[in-house]
């Protein structure tokens, strides 16, 4: 059972002939692992049967919607993770999970060896060999496509040559990663930047510019987690579902970007993600309502770094795991209620209630009878602003007028 | 001449009463002084009579439009300045223009104190004495509304029995603050939270929900100032106005949330800044194609800052200045072109074109004939993720699996 | 028992009186909490017996050593936390914890009012006051020296005047406050910041210049927690009272700055922290043998702002619970050995020995049979340096050459 | 004059056997450029002739001292550069200037490829190749060491065989770099991390423990510029030099430490540093006095980046530009005289003396007299702690008791 090399195995033209090629080229057995992280599209049966028809020694198919809902859709959710202040992390999200399920079936089926198909010049190699490195540090990994120069063209060829049963009728023109977060596309026209997308590229949302009936939403969360929506209670996995449906049909979370790859170069995205950035929306105003300032403040930078990280590639590295502790407490009071109208591509608060709301409505509101105590406003300016009034008096006396006064 | 208390003059009511009082309780002549900051509403010669009437022994007004739109708004943009992720800074950007002209006029009118209106549980008290404070170190603040409990009642017997000239026939429901850079509006029934804003409350942004025509519009920047709108070129103040029209009329840029208040409590705000949210937008997007990966990751926590100080009442703090030479250094190659369309509620880029772009087709493309070198990848994953590979040996030696692996 | 006072009490003249004027001033009776942190001097039997001479109703007095080493040292320890890269935090860890005992012994005894003998110039003042806040939110506060002007002379006329049994008899030139993890000093002629320090000055640590035998110590720590002292098993307590001792003999542990108050303004302080400094530098260089480079990274802003947070007296606020957490889990492999010569005023690290090391010599040597694959290193620069070249090369075309050469 | 190659000679054993080797191999003429940085050893006409003697066909040699002090350890001072809190970035400074020499050489003797002596496994490869990437992004590079597996044995085969003009009678133990900001030591024994370093590793400092007498020095700033040493005007580079041997002489400015690489290990290092680590120190209590409290905490980030950012070999990127300009803007009060004692090992600031300083002694004093108004106070605590408040009583309702609150 030794020496064998676990594949990622998607049901593709690429990683199908991949199972051929590997055991040719090295000898060894292959089993390929493929994970479903609703990506849609084909029967997850018919993928793992096509494994083995095209000589893998097992094919394993995990159903890991839920785990990929509540492991890393979640995290992402509670970081608010917008890399570029755009971007949900959707491929960026599923690479991890896929890794785990790599090592772990390197680990059952006692292979030494991993392998997947991404290019040499993307993310998710360096997000797939990077987990694997932090998971299993004495896996070794192939890329065919980038160590052995795979072409389209050259895996077509080989699948006809061994009879291999793919179809493999039209190229469409898109290149799509999609998973239950979101979706991303990449094609042609695209790379020029100047070139808008056209509706063709969409699949996850409506047209936000047709008329249509707006939808009202109440997302209820405890601790960070959305727990019931419009009052009836789901999993993590459903509530990504039904807002992908609901704000996916007005038009929500429709992005398109130049991005900085990992790589070091800029590449051009379009994603879409309508349960992603319907839940993110909902849950960063319920922290401004629930988490105190100084905390949200600098949870902003920790958020940053957690999607930077995450889109690095470092999920599991020893720094995203201490900004996971932060968030984690972060996340202690943001209970409550977010109420959302999803429309014309908008997903747009109107209402927020919370028994750990730190607005306070005596506080704040204007009318008389409030309790808040304007009589030490005066002392707290004085302190407050005391440190930058020295420094506006020294450069006054240094340079003849304070130093942010017009000459 | 010595003696005189300057005023911050509105021509609303509570400053008109200020005046009379100010020179009764203390014996010191006032010298009104109005700045248009684009705020609209009533000619600026009438708010100047008005003080006159009401007693000011000078009536000073400012068109500062232009130099708010270049010496504030500009900074904010080049600074993508939303405060809590949101506000574009509306208030905060109007304050400091206010109290240089506060502080020039004191100097030039021979006065020691400066006055204004604000009460004692807002942001602004902070933003005028703390700026004042820091350009003019050694005039003092009286500000009656919150020293003196001045309430509206009280100012309306007042105004009555002195016979001044202000008409107080209804109380809108709605407190406003408005200038070129956007509105913020304030009312009894938004204190509640969970209730959502009215169409009545908005006046500079169209229904986005109304069916009309999308309106593209191509804006062009220099070194990050907007210098162009559709090839014709505008002044910084020119492009905000007109954006304000246009993406006002498609009903960009409305904003409702819950804000920490610098004075520790949280608020409920409704602001509409159709032609910030749309400039913003668009800078952004410009600074994606345009600013190296490591300074724009840099360049978020900056922003931030900065907008926090800003909104904070820093103006012309030291920390600030230092903040701006950093974005004007970031600023030098955001030059080009966004198109956008303006629809529904929403500013969506739809291309970029820049002279100084770092987009790279022949990078970036999927193509063939690219001039990425993918061998160089393997050496880069295996070095890039070196130290946190390290670590997860290191954990498997000492725990018996690596740290990111479930049990 | 309802509508008492606890009094922070320290013994000494200011607080002693206190106990008379607060019960005469209010008609409530004062309960007097005394809270042995390693201050040394006068037994604190004596010191619980003169609060009831003075008139308290009951006096306690708390053995809270090991607590003060355990809960608050040792997180300042974790966090290596040095106030602008020098402080230790003598005073500002002690304040919370006298806190929690202030807050305690309030809900035991009845009190609706807390009071301390703090000025209202300092920092102790705020980290009493926010602590309260924070623990206890509806207790009230009286500061007698601050809110009804007390000075000294006032104080020993009034104890004179009482027949006090407090000796005052020459008052000390040093305003002194000290703990077990060091010591602050105050005095007329230090304010005058271009005078130096004289050797009266300290008390903790012995004249570094004068010859004397170096010491070596060896430092245990498991999970960043000092255990062990030269092999021999230690509570937090005894490491810190040892090093105070064994680093203060060798003169370690000195410090001379001019500091950035809470309250706006800049002080001048002398500190000694011998066991302090003596612990951090060891575990500093633990943490650079066993932290991984990028959480080491983010660690250190991590600790700035804990320190900062600390300083300001938020101990007990949300964000710095959130960054506990972090520095928690950051601190889950900081586990070995130090050693270190305490020596002529410095604590010098000689040696690390850690079985949860990241440094791997056979990576790191340079003899021959190393194993690090230098083969990889061209594709890693390539590829970490492409961002900044991309660049470059864009400067170079519009503006003619690479933005960092020299014209 | 097309097709040569610049190569960066030391004029030690391995590039000198690189420009008969390189010749051979590529069939391009060598250029070797030397700079010298203050590193002292070998007369600079003797390794401007031994190139030329090795078959270079033209060979430079530069005195960059007072570039090297101006442009290269100004701005590390300025932005107190103390990498992982320690190591005041020798070499990490000097490659970007030769680098700068290498780009220019290259422009001038019409040169298309750069080659420099530096293993695979260290930071230099990196610093060096980063930079010509950002210098001249079109140039290529050769690193024969790495890329080609030149040993010290090779090469020593080499130039006996070629009878190249070269002693190498007796190999050091040692592996040094150095230059007038400092030294640093690799050797063997030195790279089992429980050894400490012997007397005979160091050579810019004096044993610290040996008996003499203090030495005090009064270093003068200027926008933080170094530009007088006790009265008398000095160049940077003077100041430099004079403090190296002034504190050298007192056996300050040793520093032995584990440290992250860029490529990801960890190595150990022994650094002396003397005149670096006595004008840090002066530099950084400076700051203390003329630097306002917020820009001082955020500028410590600032610098913690510039740091990294410089040793990761990003001297010439965008990020590292703009970074400079706030370090430059945070200088422009950094005035005034430091008075140090340097003794021991230590340099111990004991006075300072600014007219820009924003230390008040009438604010700060506790005498009798002071201008501070302690009545401020209050109103600054309460609001200061309002949203800490706010959230302690939050949990208070929410779970019984407050966040901070032992159980």
């Amino acid at each position: 059972m030794s020496d064998r090399i676990v594949l990622a195995y998607s049901g593709g033209l690429d990683t199908s002939v991949c199972i051929g090629w590997l055991t040719e080229e090295t000898g060894q057995e292959v089993v390929a692992v493929a994970v479903d992280v609703g990506q849609g599209g084909e029967d997850m049966e018919l993928i793992r049967q096509r494994a083995l028809d095209c000589g893998a020694v097992e094919s394993v198919v995990v159903d890991a919607k839920d785990e990929f809902a509540e492991d890393f859709c979640l995290p992402a959710l509670r970081a608010n993770a917008l890399y570029m202040d755009r971007y949900p992390l959707v491929s960026a999200l599923s690479r991890p999970l896929i890794v785990r399920h790599l090592a772990e079936a390197a680990r059952e089926h006692g292979a030494t060896v991993v392998s997947h198909g991404c290019t040499g010049k993307g993310n998710d190699q360096v997000r797939f060999e990077v987990g694997i490195a932090n998971l299993a540090p004495d896996l070794k990994v192939i890329a065919p496509v980038r160590d052995y120069a795979w072409t389209r063209e050259k895996a077509i060829a080989y699948a006809e040559e061994k009879g291999l049963p793919i179809n493999q009728s039209k190229k469409s023109p898109y290149s799509i990663d999609q998973n239950v977060w979101g979706r991303a596309v990449e094609t042609g026209f695209l790379e020029d930047i100047w070139n808008g997308p056209i509706e063709d590229v969409y699949d996850y949302t409506a047209d936000p510019t047709v008329q249509r009936e707006a939808d009202e939403v109440t997302i209820s969360f405890e601790a960070g987690v959305p727990v019931a929506i419009d009052g009836t209670r789901v999993s993590v996995l459903e509530a990504i579902q039904q807002l992908n449906t609901r704000a996916g049909g007005q038009g929500v979370g429709r992005l398109d970007m130049v991005e900085d790859r990992l790589v070091g170069i800029k590449s051009r995205e379009v994603y879409e993600a309508p349960g992603a950035i319907a839940l993110i929306t909902a849950h960063m105003e319920l922290e401004n309502v629930t988490i105190e300032r100084e905390l949200a403040r600098y949870k902003r930078g920790v958020d940053q770094r957690w999607g930077e990280l995450v889109y690095d590639g470092q999920w599991f590295s020893p720094l995203k795991r201490a900004l996971d502790t932060f968030i984690d407490e972060a996340q202690s009071a943001v209970t409550g209620e977010i109420r959302m109208t999803l429309h014309g591509g908008r997903a747009t608060v109107t209402g927020r209630r919370s028994g750990t709301s730190l607005y306070d409505f005596n506080l704040a509101t204007y009318d008389e009878g409030d309790s808040f105590d304007q009589s030490q406003a005066r002392g707290f300016i004085e302190i407050y602003g005391m440190s930058s009034k020295l420094a506006a008096r020294r450069d006054e006396l240094s340079t003849g007028r304070p130093s942010g006064a017009r000459s």
